[in-house]
Protein backbone atom coordinates (compact mmCIF):
# COMPACT_ATOMS: atom_id res chain seq x y z
CA UNK A 1 0.00 0.00 0.00
CA UNK A 2 1.56 3.32 -0.93
CA UNK A 3 1.11 6.41 0.91
CA UNK A 4 -1.64 8.14 -1.12
CA UNK A 5 -3.66 4.27 -0.76
CA UNK A 6 -3.10 4.87 2.55
CA UNK A 7 -4.65 8.66 2.69
CA UNK A 8 -7.86 7.34 0.96
CA UNK A 9 -7.97 4.45 3.42
CA UNK A 10 -7.85 7.26 6.47
CA UNK A 11 -10.32 9.65 4.10
CA UNK A 12 -12.47 5.87 4.37
CA UNK A 13 -12.14 5.56 7.92
CA UNK A 14 -12.41 9.45 8.76
CA UNK A 15 -15.88 9.85 6.74
CA UNK A 16 -17.58 6.37 8.13
CA UNK A 17 -16.39 7.27 11.87
CA UNK A 18 -17.86 10.95 11.28
CA UNK A 19 -21.22 9.00 9.77
CA UNK A 20 -20.71 7.03 13.08
CA UNK A 21 -20.79 9.85 15.52
CA UNK A 22 -23.38 11.86 13.57
CA UNK A 23 -25.77 8.69 14.40
CA UNK A 24 -25.38 8.80 17.59
CA UNK A 25 -25.37 12.51 18.70
CA UNK A 26 -28.39 12.71 16.24
CA UNK A 27 -30.01 9.63 18.33
CA UNK A 28 -29.37 11.86 21.64
CA UNK A 29 -32.14 13.80 20.67
CA UNK A 30 -32.97 17.16 21.19
CA UNK A 31 -31.22 18.59 17.79
CA UNK A 32 -32.18 22.31 18.07
CA UNK A 33 -30.24 22.74 21.24
CA UNK A 34 -26.96 24.83 21.16
CA UNK A 35 -25.48 20.94 23.38
CA UNK A 36 -25.59 19.21 20.95
CA UNK A 37 -25.00 21.54 18.31
CA UNK A 38 -21.90 22.35 19.78
CA UNK A 39 -21.44 18.71 20.46
CA UNK A 40 -21.36 18.02 16.44
CA UNK A 41 -19.29 21.35 16.13
CA UNK A 42 -16.36 19.92 18.20
CA UNK A 43 -16.69 16.69 16.54
CA UNK A 44 -17.34 16.45 13.04
CA UNK A 45 -15.52 19.42 11.30
CA UNK A 46 -12.26 17.73 10.31
CA UNK A 47 -9.87 15.34 12.10
CA UNK A 48 -7.11 13.01 11.15
CA UNK A 49 -9.00 10.28 13.30
CA UNK A 50 -5.84 8.62 13.80
CA UNK A 51 -7.15 6.79 17.14
CA UNK A 52 -10.39 5.29 14.81
CA UNK A 53 -8.43 4.20 12.65
CA UNK A 54 -5.97 2.54 14.54
CA UNK A 55 -9.38 0.48 16.24
CA UNK A 56 -10.09 -0.69 12.48
CA UNK A 57 -6.66 -1.70 11.25
CA UNK A 58 -6.13 -3.29 14.70
CA UNK A 59 -9.02 -5.34 14.64
CA UNK A 60 -8.30 -6.16 10.87
CA UNK A 61 -5.35 -8.04 11.91
CA UNK A 62 -7.48 -10.85 13.67
CA UNK A 63 -10.36 -10.74 10.71
CA UNK A 64 -12.89 -8.46 11.85
CA UNK A 65 -14.76 -6.05 9.71
CA UNK A 66 -15.61 -2.87 10.07
CA UNK A 67 -19.16 -3.55 11.62
CA UNK A 68 -17.33 -4.76 14.53
CA UNK A 69 -15.11 -2.01 15.33
CA UNK A 70 -17.27 0.91 14.65
CA UNK A 71 -18.58 0.84 18.79
CA UNK A 72 -14.67 0.97 19.91
CA UNK A 73 -14.04 3.19 16.91
CA UNK A 74 -16.49 5.81 17.81
CA UNK A 75 -16.42 5.93 21.64
CA UNK A 76 -12.80 6.37 21.50
CA UNK A 77 -12.95 9.28 19.14
CA UNK A 78 -15.44 10.50 21.60
CA UNK A 79 -13.12 10.63 24.41
CA UNK A 80 -10.23 12.85 22.12
CA UNK A 81 -12.81 15.24 20.98
CA UNK A 82 -14.09 16.42 24.51
CA UNK A 83 -10.66 16.22 25.28
CA UNK A 84 -9.69 19.03 22.69
CA UNK A 85 -12.60 21.13 23.65
CA UNK A 86 -11.54 21.12 27.03
CA UNK A 87 -8.18 21.75 26.73
CA UNK A 88 -8.74 24.87 23.79
CA UNK A 89 -10.96 26.54 26.89
CA UNK A 90 -9.28 29.38 27.93
CA UNK A 91 -8.85 28.54 31.16
CA UNK A 92 -6.56 26.00 29.83
CA UNK A 93 -4.63 26.11 26.68
CA UNK A 94 -7.00 29.46 25.05
CA UNK A 95 -7.02 28.08 21.92
CA UNK A 96 -9.73 29.84 19.65
CA UNK A 97 -8.32 27.96 16.35
CA UNK A 98 -8.50 24.54 15.37
CA UNK A 99 -8.77 22.49 12.27
CA UNK A 100 -9.03 25.75 10.65
CA UNK A 101 -12.09 26.66 12.09
CA UNK A 102 -13.04 27.98 15.56
CA UNK A 103 -12.63 26.58 18.58
CA UNK A 104 -15.98 24.98 20.10
CA UNK A 105 -15.43 28.16 22.81
CA UNK A 106 -15.44 30.78 20.20
CA UNK A 107 -18.11 29.08 18.20
CA UNK A 108 -20.67 28.65 20.81
CA UNK A 109 -19.38 29.92 24.18
CA UNK A 110 -17.45 29.20 27.21
CA UNK A 111 -20.48 27.43 29.14
CA UNK A 112 -22.24 25.63 25.94
CA UNK A 113 -18.59 24.11 25.42
CA UNK A 114 -17.84 23.05 28.93
CA UNK A 115 -20.75 20.76 28.97
CA UNK A 116 -20.56 19.80 24.67
CA UNK A 117 -17.05 18.05 26.24
CA UNK A 118 -18.91 16.40 29.70
CA UNK A 119 -21.36 15.18 27.34
CA UNK A 120 -19.24 13.63 24.81
CA UNK A 121 -17.52 11.92 27.52
CA UNK A 122 -20.65 10.20 28.59
CA UNK A 123 -21.65 9.77 25.46
CA UNK A 124 -18.21 7.28 24.55
CA UNK A 125 -19.57 5.57 27.41
CA UNK A 126 -22.58 4.91 26.38
CA UNK A 127 -21.43 3.97 22.69
CA UNK A 128 -19.42 1.10 24.32
CA UNK A 129 -22.52 0.27 26.43
CA UNK A 130 -24.73 0.30 23.93
CA UNK A 131 -23.06 -0.07 20.60
CA UNK A 132 -22.86 -3.20 18.44
CA UNK A 133 -20.20 -5.69 18.84
CA UNK A 134 -19.36 -9.30 17.70
CA UNK A 135 -19.97 -12.19 20.42
CA UNK A 136 -16.21 -12.62 20.74
CA UNK A 137 -16.39 -8.59 21.71
CA UNK A 138 -19.17 -8.46 23.57
CA UNK A 139 -17.59 -10.88 25.85
CA UNK A 140 -15.17 -7.90 26.40
CA UNK A 141 -16.98 -5.44 26.59
CA UNK A 142 -16.99 -4.24 30.43
CA UNK A 143 -13.15 -4.45 29.73
CA UNK A 144 -13.37 -2.05 27.24
CA UNK A 145 -14.87 0.17 29.11
CA UNK A 146 -12.36 -0.12 32.09
CA UNK A 147 -9.62 0.68 29.45
CA UNK A 148 -11.31 3.52 28.09
CA UNK A 149 -11.91 4.83 31.75
CA UNK A 150 -8.22 4.47 32.87
CA UNK A 151 -7.06 5.88 29.79
CA UNK A 152 -8.88 8.89 29.87
CA UNK A 153 -9.19 9.72 33.80
CA UNK A 154 -6.43 11.15 36.67
CA UNK A 155 -4.03 7.78 35.59
CA UNK A 156 -4.35 8.50 32.05
CA UNK A 157 -5.23 11.97 29.91
CA UNK A 158 -6.46 14.05 32.52
CA UNK A 159 -3.56 13.66 34.52
CA UNK A 160 -1.03 14.53 31.37
CA UNK A 161 -3.22 17.63 30.67
CA UNK A 162 -2.78 18.38 34.12
CA UNK A 163 1.45 18.00 34.27
CA UNK A 164 1.16 19.89 31.08
CA UNK A 165 -0.41 23.09 32.46
CA UNK A 166 1.75 22.83 35.49
CA UNK A 167 5.18 22.60 33.33
CA UNK A 168 3.93 25.75 31.32
CA UNK A 169 6.61 28.21 31.33
CA UNK A 170 8.75 25.65 33.01
CA UNK A 171 11.82 23.68 32.14
CA UNK A 172 11.71 20.22 32.39
CA UNK A 173 13.63 16.93 31.38
CA UNK A 174 13.18 14.42 29.09
CA UNK A 175 11.72 12.23 31.72
CA UNK A 176 9.02 14.91 32.88
CA UNK A 177 8.19 15.74 28.96
CA UNK A 178 7.72 11.84 28.17
CA UNK A 179 5.74 11.22 31.61
CA UNK A 180 3.42 14.22 30.12
CA UNK A 181 2.50 12.29 26.50
CA UNK A 182 2.37 8.96 28.06
CA UNK A 183 -0.64 9.93 29.77
CA UNK A 184 -1.66 12.89 27.72
CA UNK A 185 -1.90 11.42 24.37
CA UNK A 186 -0.22 8.24 24.72
CA UNK A 187 -3.03 6.59 27.01
CA UNK A 188 -5.46 6.96 24.55
CA UNK A 189 -3.83 5.77 21.19
CA UNK A 190 -2.47 2.39 23.37
CA UNK A 191 -6.63 2.13 24.28
CA UNK A 192 -7.28 2.99 20.56
CA UNK A 193 -5.37 -0.45 19.53
CA UNK A 194 -6.59 -2.33 22.85
CA UNK A 195 -10.14 -1.82 22.27
CA UNK A 196 -9.65 -3.34 18.67
CA UNK A 197 -7.96 -5.71 20.28
CA UNK A 198 -10.54 -6.28 22.53
CA UNK A 199 -13.19 -6.48 19.62
CA UNK A 200 -11.98 -9.42 18.32
CA UNK A 201 -11.84 -11.60 21.85
CA UNK A 202 -9.36 -13.56 23.15
CA UNK A 203 -7.21 -13.68 19.70
CA UNK A 204 -6.76 -10.18 20.14
CA UNK A 205 -6.23 -10.45 24.13
CA UNK A 206 -3.65 -12.78 23.54
CA UNK A 207 -1.36 -10.04 21.55
CA UNK A 208 -2.11 -7.03 23.37
CA UNK A 209 2.00 -6.83 25.09
CA UNK A 210 3.03 -6.56 21.34
CA UNK A 211 0.25 -4.13 20.82
CA UNK A 212 0.91 -2.26 23.73
CA UNK A 213 4.60 -1.76 22.61
CA UNK A 214 3.95 -0.72 19.02
CA UNK A 215 1.23 1.76 20.71
CA UNK A 216 3.40 3.23 22.85
CA UNK A 217 6.23 3.63 20.90
CA UNK A 218 3.80 5.03 18.05
CA UNK A 219 2.36 7.63 21.00
CA UNK A 220 5.25 9.07 21.62
CA UNK A 221 6.34 9.67 17.98
CA UNK A 222 2.97 11.14 17.27
CA UNK A 223 4.13 13.59 20.20
CA UNK A 224 7.74 14.20 18.55
CA UNK A 225 6.44 14.68 15.47
CA UNK A 226 3.62 17.90 16.46
CA UNK A 227 6.37 19.09 17.87
CA UNK A 228 8.49 19.32 15.08
CA UNK A 229 5.39 20.40 12.84
CA UNK A 230 5.13 23.29 15.14
CA UNK A 231 8.37 24.74 14.50
CA UNK A 232 8.95 23.63 10.56
CA UNK A 233 4.95 23.81 9.26
CA UNK A 234 2.84 26.75 8.68
CA UNK A 235 -0.60 28.23 10.57
CA UNK A 236 -2.50 26.91 7.50
CA UNK A 237 -1.13 23.33 7.10
CA UNK A 238 -1.48 22.59 10.56
CA UNK A 239 -5.22 24.36 10.87
CA UNK A 240 -3.59 25.84 14.41
CA UNK A 241 -1.12 28.75 15.07
CA UNK A 242 2.22 27.82 14.09
CA UNK A 243 4.58 28.33 16.61
CA UNK A 244 2.55 28.02 19.67
CA UNK A 245 4.91 26.25 21.75
CA UNK A 246 7.44 28.26 21.20
CA UNK A 247 5.05 31.42 22.23
CA UNK A 248 3.72 29.46 25.33
CA UNK A 249 7.71 28.68 26.16
CA UNK A 250 6.66 24.85 26.28
CA UNK A 251 8.66 22.27 26.90
CA UNK A 252 9.44 20.25 23.96
CA UNK A 253 11.14 17.59 21.89
CA UNK A 254 12.78 19.86 19.51
CA UNK A 255 13.34 22.34 22.73
CA UNK A 256 15.20 19.73 24.43
CA UNK A 257 16.95 17.54 22.20
CA UNK A 258 17.48 20.45 18.78
CA UNK A 259 15.44 19.80 15.88
CA UNK A 260 17.83 17.14 14.64
CA UNK A 261 17.45 15.18 17.91
CA UNK A 262 14.02 15.09 17.43
CA UNK A 263 13.93 14.08 14.17
CA UNK A 264 16.32 11.44 15.18
CA UNK A 265 14.02 10.71 18.50
CA UNK A 266 10.75 9.86 15.67
CA UNK A 267 13.16 7.61 13.68
CA UNK A 268 13.86 5.55 16.71
CA UNK A 269 10.62 5.59 17.89
CA UNK A 270 9.28 4.51 14.23
CA UNK A 271 11.88 1.31 14.69
CA UNK A 272 10.97 0.12 18.29
CA UNK A 273 7.23 0.79 16.78
CA UNK A 274 8.10 -2.35 14.19
CA UNK A 275 10.32 -3.97 16.26
CA UNK A 276 6.87 -4.99 18.30
CA UNK A 277 5.04 -6.07 15.14
CA UNK A 278 7.17 -8.65 14.29
CA UNK A 279 5.82 -10.86 17.32
CA UNK A 280 2.61 -10.63 15.87
CA UNK A 281 1.62 -13.57 13.86
CA UNK A 282 -0.75 -11.68 11.77
CA UNK A 283 -0.23 -9.31 8.73
CA UNK A 284 0.71 -5.96 10.36
CA UNK A 285 1.35 -4.31 7.12
CA UNK A 286 -1.24 -1.48 7.32
CA UNK A 287 0.09 -0.68 10.91
CA UNK A 288 3.48 -0.81 9.83
CA UNK A 289 2.25 1.74 7.14
CA UNK A 290 0.42 4.20 9.33
CA UNK A 291 3.86 4.05 11.72
CA UNK A 292 5.51 5.44 9.22
CA UNK A 293 2.61 8.13 8.49
CA UNK A 294 3.20 9.12 12.30
CA UNK A 295 6.44 10.31 11.84
CA UNK A 296 6.38 11.82 8.61
CA UNK A 297 2.88 13.82 8.38
CA UNK A 298 2.92 17.33 8.02
CA UNK A 299 -0.26 18.16 9.61
CA UNK B 1 -37.68 5.06 61.91
CA UNK B 2 -37.77 8.83 63.47
CA UNK B 3 -36.56 11.79 61.94
CA UNK B 4 -33.65 11.24 64.28
CA UNK B 5 -33.12 8.15 63.07
CA UNK B 6 -33.22 9.04 59.84
CA UNK B 7 -30.19 11.35 59.71
CA UNK B 8 -28.29 9.15 61.88
CA UNK B 9 -28.53 6.65 58.96
CA UNK B 10 -28.13 9.43 56.49
CA UNK B 11 -24.67 10.16 58.07
CA UNK B 12 -24.03 6.77 58.54
CA UNK B 13 -23.78 6.41 54.49
CA UNK B 14 -22.71 9.32 53.84
CA UNK B 15 -19.43 8.35 55.75
CA UNK B 16 -19.43 5.33 54.30
CA UNK B 17 -19.61 6.74 50.88
CA UNK B 18 -16.34 8.96 51.58
CA UNK B 19 -14.62 6.26 52.63
CA UNK B 20 -15.24 4.48 49.82
CA UNK B 21 -14.90 7.15 47.39
CA UNK B 22 -11.72 8.20 49.63
CA UNK B 23 -10.24 5.04 47.99
CA UNK B 24 -11.43 5.16 44.85
CA UNK B 25 -9.10 8.34 44.54
CA UNK B 26 -6.20 6.98 46.06
CA UNK B 27 -6.03 4.09 43.78
CA UNK B 28 -5.45 6.47 41.21
CA UNK B 29 -1.85 7.33 42.99
CA UNK B 30 -0.41 10.94 41.86
CA UNK B 31 -1.46 12.07 45.71
CA UNK B 32 0.60 15.21 45.66
CA UNK B 33 -1.17 16.30 42.45
CA UNK B 34 -3.27 19.30 42.49
CA UNK B 35 -5.40 17.42 40.21
CA UNK B 36 -6.41 14.52 42.61
CA UNK B 37 -6.54 17.00 45.39
CA UNK B 38 -9.23 18.86 43.63
CA UNK B 39 -10.59 16.08 43.05
CA UNK B 40 -10.63 15.62 46.53
CA UNK B 41 -11.98 18.65 47.30
CA UNK B 42 -14.93 18.37 45.02
CA UNK B 43 -16.03 15.22 46.46
CA UNK B 44 -15.14 14.78 50.33
CA UNK B 45 -15.76 17.89 51.63
CA UNK B 46 -19.79 17.58 52.93
CA UNK B 47 -22.62 17.08 51.08
CA UNK B 48 -26.11 15.29 52.05
CA UNK B 49 -25.33 12.07 50.07
CA UNK B 50 -29.18 11.82 48.64
CA UNK B 51 -28.31 9.66 45.81
CA UNK B 52 -25.84 6.94 47.24
CA UNK B 53 -28.63 7.01 50.07
CA UNK B 54 -30.93 6.28 47.54
CA UNK B 55 -28.88 3.37 46.40
CA UNK B 56 -28.54 1.95 49.27
CA UNK B 57 -31.67 1.81 50.61
CA UNK B 58 -33.52 0.85 47.20
CA UNK B 59 -30.88 -2.15 47.27
CA UNK B 60 -31.73 -2.89 50.79
CA UNK B 61 -35.83 -3.64 49.56
CA UNK B 62 -34.32 -6.55 48.07
CA UNK B 63 -32.35 -7.67 50.76
CA UNK B 64 -29.17 -6.56 49.37
CA UNK B 65 -26.47 -6.00 51.99
CA UNK B 66 -24.24 -2.57 52.10
CA UNK B 67 -21.60 -3.89 50.30
CA UNK B 68 -23.04 -4.89 47.40
CA UNK B 69 -23.94 -1.45 46.84
CA UNK B 70 -20.89 0.18 47.73
CA UNK B 71 -19.98 0.35 43.61
CA UNK B 72 -23.57 2.05 42.33
CA UNK B 73 -23.33 4.40 44.74
CA UNK B 74 -19.92 5.66 44.92
CA UNK B 75 -20.43 5.94 40.75
CA UNK B 76 -23.40 8.17 41.07
CA UNK B 77 -22.11 10.76 43.57
CA UNK B 78 -18.82 10.96 41.25
CA UNK B 79 -21.11 12.20 38.65
CA UNK B 80 -22.67 14.18 40.78
CA UNK B 81 -19.79 15.80 42.19
CA UNK B 82 -18.27 16.34 39.09
CA UNK B 83 -21.59 18.29 38.05
CA UNK B 84 -21.27 20.28 41.35
CA UNK B 85 -17.78 21.31 40.07
CA UNK B 86 -18.30 22.33 36.39
CA UNK B 87 -21.52 24.07 37.66
CA UNK B 88 -20.06 26.68 40.14
CA UNK B 89 -17.19 27.39 37.46
CA UNK B 90 -17.05 31.21 36.15
CA UNK B 91 -18.67 30.46 32.62
CA UNK B 92 -22.04 28.40 34.33
CA UNK B 93 -23.10 29.41 37.61
CA UNK B 94 -20.35 31.38 38.98
CA UNK B 95 -20.59 30.31 42.95
CA UNK B 96 -17.98 30.69 44.89
CA UNK B 97 -19.52 28.70 47.95
CA UNK B 98 -20.36 25.20 47.67
CA UNK B 99 -21.33 23.37 51.51
CA UNK B 100 -19.66 26.57 53.27
CA UNK B 101 -16.47 26.04 51.54
CA UNK B 102 -14.84 27.98 48.41
CA UNK B 103 -15.61 26.20 45.17
CA UNK B 104 -13.33 24.02 43.44
CA UNK B 105 -11.90 26.65 40.94
CA UNK B 106 -11.81 28.68 44.16
CA UNK B 107 -9.25 26.78 45.96
CA UNK B 108 -7.39 25.37 43.05
CA UNK B 109 -7.57 27.25 40.06
CA UNK B 110 -10.12 27.30 36.86
CA UNK B 111 -8.33 24.58 35.11
CA UNK B 112 -7.87 21.89 37.32
CA UNK B 113 -11.64 22.39 38.16
CA UNK B 114 -12.43 21.61 34.76
CA UNK B 115 -10.00 18.22 35.00
CA UNK B 116 -11.50 17.70 38.61
CA UNK B 117 -14.83 17.16 37.23
CA UNK B 118 -13.91 15.39 33.80
CA UNK B 119 -11.81 13.30 35.50
CA UNK B 120 -14.47 12.47 38.41
CA UNK B 121 -16.82 11.06 35.27
CA UNK B 122 -14.02 9.11 34.03
CA UNK B 123 -13.26 7.60 37.65
CA UNK B 124 -17.51 6.76 37.63
CA UNK B 125 -17.01 4.76 35.27
CA UNK B 126 -14.18 2.96 36.12
CA UNK B 127 -16.18 2.01 39.49
CA UNK B 128 -19.04 0.80 37.53
CA UNK B 129 -16.41 -1.40 35.66
CA UNK B 130 -13.92 -2.35 38.38
CA UNK B 131 -16.01 -2.57 41.45
CA UNK B 132 -17.41 -5.25 43.49
CA UNK B 133 -20.69 -6.58 43.05
CA UNK B 134 -22.87 -9.49 44.32
CA UNK B 135 -23.62 -11.93 41.36
CA UNK B 136 -27.35 -11.02 40.69
CA UNK B 137 -25.84 -7.36 40.26
CA UNK B 138 -22.91 -7.89 38.05
CA UNK B 139 -25.49 -9.35 35.53
CA UNK B 140 -26.51 -5.91 35.57
CA UNK B 141 -23.27 -3.77 35.28
CA UNK B 142 -23.54 -3.29 31.63
CA UNK B 143 -26.78 -1.86 31.84
CA UNK B 144 -25.63 0.25 34.94
CA UNK B 145 -23.47 1.78 32.79
CA UNK B 146 -25.44 2.41 30.27
CA UNK B 147 -28.08 3.89 32.93
CA UNK B 148 -25.60 6.31 34.28
CA UNK B 149 -24.55 7.67 31.40
CA UNK B 150 -27.82 7.99 29.69
CA UNK B 151 -28.95 10.00 33.06
CA UNK B 152 -25.56 12.02 32.69
CA UNK B 153 -25.23 13.17 29.47
CA UNK B 154 -26.72 15.45 26.56
CA UNK B 155 -30.04 13.64 26.82
CA UNK B 156 -30.13 13.81 30.77
CA UNK B 157 -27.73 16.27 33.22
CA UNK B 158 -25.79 18.18 30.88
CA UNK B 159 -29.01 18.79 28.58
CA UNK B 160 -31.20 20.13 32.00
CA UNK B 161 -27.97 22.14 32.50
CA UNK B 162 -27.66 23.95 29.57
CA UNK B 163 -31.01 24.45 29.54
CA UNK B 164 -31.09 25.68 33.21
CA UNK B 165 -28.33 28.10 31.70
CA UNK B 166 -30.96 29.25 28.47
CA UNK B 167 -33.68 29.87 30.96
CA UNK B 168 -31.86 32.36 33.45
CA UNK B 169 -33.26 36.05 32.63
CA UNK B 170 -35.99 34.58 30.87
CA UNK B 171 -39.40 33.99 32.21
CA UNK B 172 -40.25 30.43 31.17
CA UNK B 173 -43.24 28.53 32.04
CA UNK B 174 -44.04 25.40 34.65
CA UNK B 175 -43.66 22.77 32.03
CA UNK B 176 -40.00 24.36 30.71
CA UNK B 177 -39.18 24.69 34.24
CA UNK B 178 -40.13 20.88 34.97
CA UNK B 179 -38.71 19.42 31.50
CA UNK B 180 -35.22 21.60 33.54
CA UNK B 181 -35.58 20.20 36.46
CA UNK B 182 -36.34 16.67 35.34
CA UNK B 183 -32.88 16.59 33.44
CA UNK B 184 -31.16 18.63 35.64
CA UNK B 185 -31.61 16.85 39.04
CA UNK B 186 -33.77 14.38 38.43
CA UNK B 187 -32.23 12.31 35.94
CA UNK B 188 -29.37 11.35 38.28
CA UNK B 189 -31.77 10.94 41.27
CA UNK B 190 -33.80 8.45 38.93
CA UNK B 191 -30.36 6.67 38.26
CA UNK B 192 -29.27 6.26 42.16
CA UNK B 193 -32.36 4.53 42.79
CA UNK B 194 -32.35 2.32 39.31
CA UNK B 195 -28.83 1.30 39.96
CA UNK B 196 -29.68 -0.02 43.49
CA UNK B 197 -32.54 -2.40 41.95
CA UNK B 198 -30.24 -3.93 39.39
CA UNK B 199 -27.29 -4.18 41.84
CA UNK B 200 -30.10 -6.97 43.21
CA UNK B 201 -30.57 -8.42 39.58
CA UNK B 202 -33.52 -9.70 38.54
CA UNK B 203 -36.25 -9.48 41.55
CA UNK B 204 -35.12 -5.32 41.37
CA UNK B 205 -35.37 -4.99 37.98
CA UNK B 206 -39.17 -6.15 38.17
CA UNK B 207 -39.98 -3.28 40.12
CA UNK B 208 -38.34 -0.67 38.13
CA UNK B 209 -41.43 0.85 36.81
CA UNK B 210 -42.65 1.83 40.29
CA UNK B 211 -39.22 3.19 41.53
CA UNK B 212 -39.21 4.94 38.57
CA UNK B 213 -42.45 6.90 39.72
CA UNK B 214 -40.80 6.94 43.22
CA UNK B 215 -37.82 8.68 41.99
CA UNK B 216 -39.43 11.17 39.65
CA UNK B 217 -41.46 12.47 42.09
CA UNK B 218 -38.84 12.96 44.78
CA UNK B 219 -36.58 13.87 42.65
CA UNK B 220 -38.90 16.68 42.10
CA UNK B 221 -39.72 17.68 45.30
CA UNK B 222 -36.10 17.53 45.73
CA UNK B 223 -35.91 20.67 43.33
CA UNK B 224 -38.81 22.46 44.53
CA UNK B 225 -37.74 22.18 48.33
CA UNK B 226 -34.36 23.43 46.82
CA UNK B 227 -36.61 26.59 45.44
CA UNK B 228 -38.19 27.13 48.90
CA UNK B 229 -35.11 27.02 50.79
CA UNK B 230 -33.55 29.57 49.11
CA UNK B 231 -35.93 31.79 49.82
CA UNK B 232 -36.61 30.96 53.38
CA UNK B 233 -33.76 29.71 54.96
CA UNK B 234 -30.21 31.73 55.33
CA UNK B 235 -26.72 31.36 53.97
CA UNK B 236 -25.37 29.81 57.14
CA UNK B 237 -27.69 26.56 56.89
CA UNK B 238 -27.98 26.11 53.42
CA UNK B 239 -23.95 26.34 52.81
CA UNK B 240 -24.40 28.42 50.53
CA UNK B 241 -25.75 32.02 49.20
CA UNK B 242 -29.35 32.73 50.10
CA UNK B 243 -31.52 34.60 47.43
CA UNK B 244 -28.60 33.74 44.65
CA UNK B 245 -32.13 32.43 42.70
CA UNK B 246 -33.81 35.70 43.06
CA UNK B 247 -30.38 37.22 42.59
CA UNK B 248 -29.99 35.97 38.98
CA UNK B 249 -33.59 36.45 38.15
CA UNK B 250 -34.19 32.49 38.15
CA UNK B 251 -37.59 30.56 37.14
CA UNK B 252 -38.13 29.12 40.10
CA UNK B 253 -41.23 27.27 41.47
CA UNK B 254 -42.16 29.47 44.12
CA UNK B 255 -41.51 32.61 41.57
CA UNK B 256 -44.20 30.64 39.00
CA UNK B 257 -46.38 29.28 41.80
CA UNK B 258 -45.88 31.25 45.28
CA UNK B 259 -43.94 30.54 48.30
CA UNK B 260 -47.21 28.61 49.04
CA UNK B 261 -48.29 27.24 46.03
CA UNK B 262 -44.60 25.79 45.72
CA UNK B 263 -45.36 24.11 49.52
CA UNK B 264 -48.55 22.85 47.97
CA UNK B 265 -46.78 21.26 44.61
CA UNK B 266 -43.74 19.33 47.42
CA UNK B 267 -46.57 17.95 49.42
CA UNK B 268 -48.63 16.53 45.90
CA UNK B 269 -45.29 14.92 44.74
CA UNK B 270 -44.66 13.38 48.34
CA UNK B 271 -48.22 11.74 47.65
CA UNK B 272 -47.54 10.93 44.61
CA UNK B 273 -43.79 9.00 45.82
CA UNK B 274 -45.84 7.26 48.70
CA UNK B 275 -48.67 6.41 45.97
CA UNK B 276 -45.72 4.38 43.27
CA UNK B 277 -44.21 2.72 46.60
CA UNK B 278 -47.60 1.10 47.60
CA UNK B 279 -47.56 -1.41 44.46
CA UNK B 280 -43.96 -2.59 45.87
CA UNK B 281 -44.06 -5.99 47.51
CA UNK B 282 -40.99 -5.31 49.75
CA UNK B 283 -40.83 -3.09 52.96
CA UNK B 284 -40.39 0.36 51.46
CA UNK B 285 -40.45 2.60 55.29
CA UNK B 286 -37.22 3.40 54.27
CA UNK B 287 -37.55 5.20 51.06
CA UNK B 288 -41.72 6.89 52.48
CA UNK B 289 -39.12 8.43 55.29
CA UNK B 290 -36.90 9.32 52.86
CA UNK B 291 -39.25 11.11 50.59
CA UNK B 292 -40.78 13.16 53.96
CA UNK B 293 -37.29 14.30 54.48
CA UNK B 294 -36.92 15.61 50.95
CA UNK B 295 -39.89 17.79 51.47
CA UNK B 296 -38.79 18.77 55.04
CA UNK B 297 -35.18 19.21 55.12
CA UNK B 298 -33.98 22.99 55.97
CA UNK B 299 -30.54 22.74 53.80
Amino acid sequence: MSNTALHTTLRHYQERNNRQLAHWMDSLGHHDQPLIQAMKHGTLLGGKRVRPYLTYVTGQLFGLDDDALDTPASAVECIHAYSLIHDDLPAMDDDDLRRGQPTCHIAFDEASAILAGDALQTLAFTILAEGDLCDQGNAYRIHMVKELAAASGAAGMCLGQALDLAAEGKHIDLQSLEMIHRNKTGALIRCAVRLGAYAAGDKGVACLPQLDKFSEAIGLAFQVQDDILDIISDTETLGKPQGSDVAADKSTYPALLGLEGAKEKAELLYKEALHALDAIPYNTQQLELFARYIIERNN
